[in-house]
């Protein structure tokens, strides 16, 4: 037991309690049939909360923790500290990148001994943890050597050493039973059009998403590939900008049923799209998965990853992942940092009760709208004329035949009342 | 003969004379064995130039035209004058909305009939003058009827509306021996998620654009059915919101083979991309077909239509068409308004004249570019790598085999510099 | 009693209530010893409300109101309906544009005539209704006259025009014992630097203010002279940009102990801000003084003018505003439209409703996190520091002296937490 | 001699030369009586090209430069290889902060004595180049120590502790004959308001700048103090945010004739505006100093500090310099950093040498454009009303006398054309 978190005590559902406990997640109430656990299904990201130094493009570390260093009894601390931190918040699942867990060696072969050492020892601490693992990914974009990209570098020996990192990722996801695999393509863009070729590097891109599926089935993986849009920073362009760019891309190289969406908010409006736009969108297309429920500040242009605080838009984004039928495989991950000023022991744990307290609020709220029905009464309501007989044959049918009865039947269809305030004032009852 | 352009003669290239000839544009140099007149194939929007009053969010009209007015008088006048500056201008192409040459009638069957004479007017005009019909659309965004979106309406009425209105403008289209017809969807969107099906509205939509282009074909219309995107403005949201969305769009409704893509500067900086990604990545998909060079102002949100101004821009926009093997059936519109306090007949005239000057300079630099060959050495000396057997034989195999041989080389790949600076320098040498 | 209402009552606090009641607010419910009613000082903005047609730039008018036309008789009718849509919201004040209330003359006489008739109809209406006025102000920028500024247009005509005008709507404002009198700058700005001399018409901009805080003197009104900032649209640049700049630009005048501000959070947002952070600065400076309570989509570049939606953000902004000491002469201004598919009678009341319960929780919970007041001491501690004697002489001293103890006591201070997640949870509590 | 920059000769001009010549910039070429070099003062910032390891928020170094490393060792390897590139590119100026410079002590005084002992060198190492010190300045952002402000620290230990830094740079600024001496305040902003005391922060920090004005005078120095606005990043808002909210808080500390900007086109973009307006604005209000020549892109959010590579904005901007009488002791600073893909040495001169060249370009086309003068004539023309003497006495008038005016005469303005595309054609002529 580490003294990282000493004083700081289990946390627990306590609605009118002390300062750490959950005042609105209660994991095992139950809301349409399933416990809140099993619906929100949290994950703790290793990156942001116990590998991110704190640093900024004008400014370097600020925290100082006592796992900080490149070796391997380093790492291991880190993982108890970590540990630590899932059970105090009772979480039901965490998330990694290669990069955070393990120290980078000087070889491949180095890397990855360091790598699978480390997986082994998850493995012994989740066993002891009710902690399990919701997705575990590759970091293809910290290095130099993804300076040009990963799977779209124009060096194919990039590709490669990518393509291994990814083979050892989900090798390590399927043996700690993760829930599913991500990946995303930081690097996968580029910084100028002058010295990129669009088009082969999306070709690229497409192979190295199959191969990823294919080595699924062949090592029997049963999670989801799971992909994460974001449409710039590090790199001016990237090829994952949205989920509709990402869904044109699947059908492009036959994926569009193997690959899912995993959705973050912030990346969501550094695209120009609400986060329920993102999530509507993805269930539409049958592609949503899992998000990464952390926002983005609406008036600063880069990833801010902050923490969730707001809990009507949190109930707006529930309300279309109960509409696409809730997670199966997927989760809600806090993909947040801590502000870089946050430097104490209690920030990161009240930063994840906060955030956790907040989805429960927004996931009650959308749950309450979802049963109340008038919301859903509107909607049809609105669209009812569709569902007559002649205007789903119109659909059957031609231009120039439905321009025969327009004029024939002198329709001069008037405008009806699109009634958003009164929509929104029904939504602002429910949180 | 109006007397609204009186005093301003006709254009000519002459590149040290007088403020409104054209300093650079010279429709008949050669280049790449082809004249400049068909490399640009050059444009003039009726509705910007000749419909539009100059209002905007805070103000009503400012222009004070003396065709203004919803008869047909005012529709011949108006066409009269749009051909005097065509002819000014010695425009080969022109494009309109059926909006903005016929006055609104009481009924559908009225509007039509106006439509349908006012389009036989045009054709009488066109016999005299080489002005011809770069493409023609319905305006399915302007009256209120089609607030809530025209195929994609919650009332399927407006939809047969909609239906019955592209038929008589592709006919009208078909009659004047248009080269292309477009669809743009201005209220193809939503403005809340909460009162929008999005699925349904997806499937109303790929239907809409599926009829259009099976009458098309039923016509035999040879020109391309084009979709402009468009990510915002007017509604919060537009389904075509950029090339890459249009895309998985078309390979959903199987029709990526049938529509091409009509690419607005100022839509794709709204969008949060540069002209030049659209344009090549429009291209690298096999639907690049025609562009409107009006650009955005960068620093405002919403649409400003502005005519091109930036040479080096317009230059690598150029350099994308050119790469994509040209115009075939699209060109180069200006879907550009006057600012609203460019009152004068002069300024309508001088603002096409300067930017005809601006592309043509920008097209001369970018076929100085290719020609010169360095940009596409650079690139190709980049991505060489990916041209040897082994690199392309990866592309076959699979994550296993890739990784056993990254063990067993024991790569480490170094990363090269990209060049991004000297390449700029390099393009600066041109433009 | 006109019947575009009919059918709907008037609204009361009715917690549990029907569809169109008010849940939250409660004018007579006392905070801090002052009625809700008091404090918040709502106002219906006749503009927005009663006078905009619903057109957007790709789209016309969608709004069918019995009062749309220019005549005295519509004006009439316009301020009937105003009035018991007053009522029926109980609203405690309202505001004008001289452009709402009136029809257009052909000459400024008539303009000026049709307005003094109508603020003598106003006048009698308010004597027999709660409604007062919060203030008045001149439409500077809807006429094509003003297309290139008011106070700061190229030709001195138009200088003078708007002079007068601005008399005539200060003495409107006085005589209907208004409590303060608004300028918003939408034409004082430019499109381009190419035409526009910027020292010239900061120079006019400021002797136009100083002509009305000098003409208020004059004629006695008491209310407080407000100017409303706003970086962009209609114009690319607007000079009044944002809280800060127009501190500069009144400093350079000698008006900063005469005019205060009018806060707008659609603007507050479009200039990059947050609205709180507006509020705070203008209560630092000394100039806050009133708000305009509707938001702005945050991913639109242009002024959406929505009504307020979102609780949190809202009561963020009320705790600046109860910081700042509250209101005295200004309120809560709803400078909001609804969308334009809203059609409905209903929706322009539901609207406000909604709104003013929106607000009526934000205050709610801004008072209580001020009664709580953690935040505050949380803030005192962090800067507690400078209230020692030594911090405070530091400040009277010089950098030598400042070094010199620097190196003599080898200081090396050590950074903080700045507790962002923590207080997020604290005032999560409370919304 | 480092052999870094083998095989690189010194640049000279040579327009139809080599790769790395200069094809544009000729420093003894004269315009307006003074040499290109005297008017255009370029810099080279130390910082950029030879202290930043090539990070970014999701990447770590990409640059391996042999004087990496804190040692005073290293930091003359550095300095020598700088002075090498100063040589190369013949650059008049250099800028530096105190951390680029020399390696972090433990302590304040050991940090002073590796800086003073840097600063000897410098000096030395000037003595036998012709490059000058443009600028120096303090680094009080990248430290943890200043993550929470420096003069606006809520711990006024860290406030003393940036009062010496800045003695100590203006001290060494001074000994190294410096023209002027800067101060961004990089972390003088907040992340959240919550825990922000806006108006005390705002204190400190005129009361800071107050002392190091007073300083300046106590030594003697004789450059020009300047202040870098910004708007956001790394800190979420900015007290610098823009130059006119800059003019607004000299006002108030009375040091608007004391301190002048130094704009950067980067901050002015991602504050909303244009360069051009930046420069204009600080040029009327009496406040112009310095520029950063470095570009933003558009379309991110953040800093991207890119060399300028577009002429015809390049051209407006200096059009404003010379408009503003050209830089005293101010100059072209390139506060640009290579691309992060930029490995190469070749790639930091190219980088400089291409910029040099636009500015060049876009300086030769500003200068043609004032010496043709019909953009001011065109401007001067439409303000000439305000010439005429009754113009002029209006300004000195008042409200009611301009509105008897009004009615008496009976006047009725009409609004002239802006000719907003014309000037852009004129502009065009040139760039
Ligand atoms: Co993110
Ligand atoms: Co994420
Ligand atoms: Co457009
Ligand atoms: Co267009
Ligand atoms: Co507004
Ligand atoms: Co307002
Ligand atoms: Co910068
Ligand atoms: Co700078």
């Amino acid at each position: 037991m580490s003294d990282f978190f000493k004083n700081i005590k289990p946390l627990s559902y306590d609605p009118d309690g002390s300062d750490l406990g959950f005042r609105h997640y209660n994991p095992d109430e139950v809301f349409m049939g399933k416990r809140m656990e099993d619906h929100l299904r949290f994950a703790v990201a290793y990156w942001h909360s116990f590998a991110w130094p704190g640093g900024d493009p004008f400014g370097g570390q600020t925290f100082d923790r006592p796992w900080f260093g490149e070796t391997m009894d380093m790492a291991r601390l880190k993982a108890d500290v970590a540990f630590e931190m899932f059970d105090l918040l009772n979480a039901p699942f965490f998330c990694w990148h290669d990069a955070d867990i393990r120290p980078e060696g000087d070889t491949f072969a180095e890397s990855l001994r360091n790598f699978e050492e480390i997986i082994d020892y998850l493995g012994t601490k989740m066993e002891s943890s009710k902690t399990k693992l919701l997705w575990g990914t590759a970091n293809l974009f910290g290095h130099r050597r993804f300076m040009s990209g990963a799977a779209t570098n124009p060096d194919p020996e990039i590709f490669a050493w990518s393509a291994a990192t990814v083979k050892a990722c989900m090798d390590a996801t399927h043996k700690l039973d993760g829930q599913n695999y991500v990946l995303w393509g930081g690097r996968e863009g580029y910084e100028t059009l002058l010295n990129t070729d669009l088009k082969r590097e999306r070709q690229q891109a497409g192979r190295f998403l199959q191969m990823a599926v294919e080595y699924k089935h062949k090592i029997g993986f049963k999670g989801a590939i799971l992909v994460e849009p974001k449409p710039q920073e590090p790199t001016k362009h990237q090829y994952d900008f949205d989920v509709a760019t990402v869904y044109g891309f699947l059908k492009e190289f036959g994926l569009e049923s193997e690959v899912q969406m995993n959705i973050e908010q912030g990346h969501a409006i550094l695209a120009g799209h609400s986060f329920e736009h993102e999530l509507a969108l993805a269930s539409s297309l049958g592609i949503f998965g899992s998000i990464d429920m952390n926002r983005n500040d609406y008036q600063s242009g880069w990833d801010t990853d902050q923490f969730p605080n707001n809990v009507p838009e949190v109930a707006l984004a529930y309300y279309e992942v109960l509409k696409a039928g809730g997670f199966t495989t997927g989760g809600t991950n806090f993909d947040a940092k801590l502000r870089r000023q946050s430097l104490d022991p209690v920030d990161l744990v009240a930063a994840h009760a906060g955030a956790m307290d907040v989805c429960a609020r927004g996931f009650k709220a959308a749950v309450a709208m979802l049963e109340d029905g008038t919301l859903e009464a509107m909607r049809d309501e609105r669209y009812a004329g569709w569902e007559s007989s002649n205007a789903k044959a119109m659909l059957e049918g031609d231009l120039a035949s439905i321009a025969a009865r327009v004029a024939k039947e002198g329709i001069n269809p008037q405008p009806r009342s699109g009634r958003q305030e009164i929509l929104e004032n029904i939504v602002n009852r429910f949180v």
